[in-house]
């Protein structure tokens, strides 16, 4: 998918919210494929992207691994307009990172990969190789954790962050990139936004990790959006029992509602 | 795995070689786990550990990984003195990764998980859990684009990996983490090993990505050894046609007798 056509959808669906199916066996009683499928289907009116966590997939081996690639078939068949992101974080070298990006490429699985910076450029090149696939690459994140090294200050008075945003800004371009940011430092979008002008950023951490979704909008969003706000545990885990896509279908449109009023506000 | 049953095993066989499993359905012409259980068998009696790369395997999805569980429990059962490293570099935060951990640990599938440190304590601390298993944390790799964040030099002075290094071993102790430490860079052992004098060093880039095992060996053995080297490449395409494994056992038992000099000398 293409930024004008993220755009488009975003314009057409007033929201700019991806739901992170971080689909734990543990709290969902049910298979995971048959989870996803009720989520989806209660959730892709108010949703422009997906996001499958792959720990939560991979977790169960094969018959996990199944499920995340059920559930991606399951919403190109269903909702093709709708952007799908594999959460991997994966980060590897050259040849490597080749196989990663065929692994969720070549068959047309997902739209973008998440990807940590950490051993540089190599990492992130082989997904920019992909006409309208895009590469997600950690910036700033929003668990407790980020300061021990994303934050660090370096010689040259930037954070690391800021430096991973501002090389990796030169690898591709806001056509085929798209940083992590984390909500939890919602004020620090206003330095990122500085950096990176442009790109889509993905904020996660709104909902049960804290964040404000106004102050994302307000620090965050460009001239075309360029925000995908996630939710995963607030809309999936919404209720419980024989009813629980109906209350994530009402998390999601709440949601959805701000979004709506934010895109008024700030575009 | 203990660190001490490690460190005897090596002083068995005479030998600190990891076998990286990186086995590429393009070069092999023929299924991953056959040819994985040909390696193995031919190699085993001089290693001390193998790495599979997850990406090799992820590649081809569900197939992909039931060879990757294949291969390792052909080990667990064949050569249950052998070290297992899964070469995955995750790397995401809490819950995500105690999944991961329990994808990898909770059957005894593998010994140790490498893990990318960027996201901070928050990705490595679920896999300090397990008794006798290992993280083994990214902090200085092989990869040309190494150079972009990890040598970044931070306000204090020191360079980003020694940072990480100085961090992270304050989470765990020489008894459940190793580093990964790129063998092009065999001069900056000494400096690594003043920062972590005890801990297990993976040292892949001996071989194809280029790297001296006997400048491995002066600047990173310790007293109980301390090194893992690994070498993918050059041992699982040594050779190519019917006698491919036999290639593949000459190239690892050169390698292994050079160790054994080298243990000799240093240790």
């Amino acid at each position: 998918m293409t930024r004008d056509e993220l755009y488009a959808r975003i314009l057409d669906k007033r929201s700019f919210l991806c739901v992170g199916l971080d689909s734990d066996v543990r709290k969902i009683d049910k298979d995971q494929a048959g989870f996803n499928r009720r989520i989806i289907d209660a959730t892709a009116q108010y949703t422009v992207a997906y996001k499958p966590n792959l720990a939560f997939y991979e977790e169960h081996g094969t018959q996990g691994w199944e499920a995340f690639v059920y559930t991606c078939e399951y919403i190109r068949e269903h909702y093709p307009d709708i952007f799908i992101i594999a959460d991997a974080k994966r980060g590897d070298i050259g040849n490597t990172s080749e196989m990663y990006a065929r692994a969720f490429f070549d068959e047309g699985l997902v739209d973008a990969v998440t990807l940590s910076p950490y051993m540089g450029r190599d990492t992130v090149e082989p997904f920019l190789k992909y006409d309208d696939k895009w590469a997600v690459i950690l910036a700033l994140t929003s668990n407790p954790s980020a300061a021990d090294f994303e934050t660090l200050q370096l010689a040259n008075g930037k954070r690391l962050y800021e430096q991973v945003l501002e090389t990796s800004a030169t690898w591709g371009t806001p056509d085929n990139t798209m940083y992590v940011v984390g909500a939890t430092q919602a004020s620090e979008l206003r330095g990122i936004r500085k950096i990176v002008p442009d790109h889509f950023l993905l904020v996660p951490g709104v909902g049960k990790q804290g964040g404000s979704l106004r102050d994302v909008a307000e620090y965050g969003m460009n001239n075309r959006c360029g925000l995908l706000v996630n939710s995963s545990r607030e809309i999936i885990y919404a209720g419980n029992g024989a009813n629980f896509a109906k209350a994530s279908a009402d998390k999601a449109h709440e949601l959805q509602q701000e979004m709506d009023a934010l895109l008024s506000q700030y575009l």
